[in-house]
């Protein structure tokens, strides 16, 4: 059962000048991609995501909250500002929800010409248990009074990003804020959140890429216009062009992931396998939608097979797919593409935008079957 | 306190023909990068590394262990072989113990020329707290015969490297074996083991580099020769060029690093923070030996000054250290270097070699003052 040698080409990489521009990246890229973390795709076996695997980024440090001196602040266009220990919001109604999470820019590093930032192929996802208590119930308590249009979140980490010194920020509209899923949590699978993941508290916006749910939260604040902040109005748009404002990012767009089968080559990350019956599974997601179809093909999308579905986690949780590959000798593609039940399908092609935002093209997994 | 643009010249990245080789980085360097796992560097702030963060490597993939059917076996020049259940090794007498663990190649992205596998800077380090059983124990148990002079470990793990299909498996002469502090471990931070960091079982070799603590630990084996796998003859030595032999890599050698100070730079991981005195700390480290100073410079490492240590975590584990920094304005290159008790300092230059092991040249850290 000696493979042979799918990896040769591995045993040295070329020099940096013979590649392509589009198979390097630049040192402050894998600054961040050590930084940040993926979820290594085997995991999605679990149907939730053991805790260390979950996607993360961190935009700028982790900070230290202190607990005893930590508040969160809930002001601006309300008739009652609140002012709420962690004792205070977890003694408020409880609920725990497994939502799929993913990062805004998964698929980002295989957009070609490459955009920098957070290299993503397909692994800046995760699926965890979320215990809170609901964010409407803490606006009704507040009061929003009649000029508030937007509600502004407020983390306390602190960077400089787009040469703007900044707390993390974000906001959402009345309409979306006051929705049944919009939760406060401090817990995730059970546990008290950990610093990376946003402790004390964090808010969580079910169905919507990941950077909608601010970590850290500390402030809470209705306003009465759009909010401007940099990760509004700057970061996480579709443009074509930086300059240009484009369109918000907001909703998870339709994916499906494969486990790699298998046995991989540690540095390529190729796969080989042995020919016969091979069972190829993995999960499937579409934020706020659900998936109606998952197809699998083995031949680089010249031909698709629908695959069977599983059971889906939760509402705002990945399924789980399966399909059986009678795999012959050889070098294949396989691929798999998703479709939500608004009929979206994902691209075979790229998804370009200039910040690489919401790439949902489909995977590519290259396998040696002998 | 709006900073003076420390940030410009990372508002676009150059092209990559523009750059040099040493700051591009592969494909395939970056794939491992986003499933291998750095340890952020402020999360030294805690003695103990929270769950999640301490820095992972998974050579192949992680895999799917079966705890009804799971067993250690212990063969090989026994007298008595062993077939364990985790019920049967956690009923044996138990230990709890701090250990900061490294990776062999953390440094390695920071070597000219650059070497080709996982892109280390810093940030392949954590410490926990393990909780397991005495080795030794197990081993005095099967009873090793004469001729026995290495204990081969294997883990469940499969994978092709260096186009050898083979388990993950490395050896350590009796006399290593027998040490006090060699442990089997089930505990993480006072949880089970997480899937990624070796469920159920995982060897703890506390001083050695990570590649000596074998995950997903399912085969104990005594032989009589010296044992010649992959990971022990081939991967994990110091040599000049790949062909030669070399030295083994072994037990971790001295290094302090230090909590970059201030506010970051999202992208450029640059430091802006403002004049006056500023605090300086973070954690030194010398695998078996202990830290006898740790050294802050300023000014790119042209002088030095006495940091303050503070407590040692364990035996094996990392001590703090502290430095009270007058800022000035301007740009200023920190660094900061330790020596052990046996007189070793870390060096400024890098130390080279063909697969970037142990690589443990002074950290460099570039602040803006304002």
């Amino acid at each position: 059962m000696t493979p042979e040698n799918p990896t040769s080409r591995f045993a040295t990489l070329p020099d940096t000048s013979e590649r392509e521009a589009t198979d390097l990246f630049h040192r402050e890229e894998v600054q961040l991609a050590l930084r940040n973390r993926g979820m290594p795709l085997e995991i999605m076996r679990y149907p939730v995501t053991p805790s260390g695997m979950h996607y993360l980024v961190i935009h700028f440090d982790i900070p230290d909250v202190n607990i005893d001196q930590w508040k969160l602040q809930v002001g601006g266009l309300v008739s009652q500002p609140l002012s709420l220990s962690l004792d205070d919001i977890k003694k408020r109604p409880a609920r725990t929800m497994a939502v799929t999470m993913e990062c805004a820019g998964n698929g980002r590093a295989l957009l070609n010409p490459r955009v920098f930032s957070q290299p993503w192929f397909n692994e800046g996802i995760g699926t965890a248990e979320w215990t809170g208590t609901p964010l409407k119930g803490i606006l009704e308590e507040a009061g929003l009074t009649d000029g508030a249009v937007n509600i502004v979140f407020s983390g306390a980490d602190q960077g400089i990003q787009g040469e703007v010194l900044q707390v993390y920020q974000r906001s959402l509209n009345i309409a979306e804020s006051m929705r049944e899923e919009m939760m406060l949590v401090y817990e995730m699978n059970g546990q008290p959140l950990q610093p990376q993941h946003g402790y004390p508290l964090r808010l969580l916006v079910p169905g919507w890429y990941g950077m909608a749910s601010v970590k850290w939260l500390d402030r809470i604040e209705a306003v009465e216009d759009q909010f401007q902040g940099y990760q509004m109005a700057k970061a996480y748009r579709y443009t074509q062009v930086r300059e240009e404002p484009g369109e918000p990012v907001t909703l998870i767009r339709v994916r499906a992931l494969m486990i790699p089968p298998g046995i991989p080559d540690t540095m390529s990350r190729v796969r080989w396998l042995t020919a016969g019956q091979q069972s190829l599974t993995g999960r499937a997601w579409a934020g706020r939608l659900g998936v109606s179809r998952v197809e699998v093909s083995v031949d680089d999308g010249s031909t698709w097979s629908e695959a069977t579905l599983g059971e889906q986690v939760s509402t705002f949780a990945w399924r789980e797919w399966s399909f059986v590959w009678n795999a012959v000798r050889g070098w294949h593609t396989l691929s798999v593409r998703a479709t939500d039940t608004e009929e979206n399908v994902q691209p075979i092609d790229q998804f370009w935008n200039a910040q690489g935002m919401g790439n949902n093209m489909a995977q590519r997994v290259r396998v040696l079957v002998e």
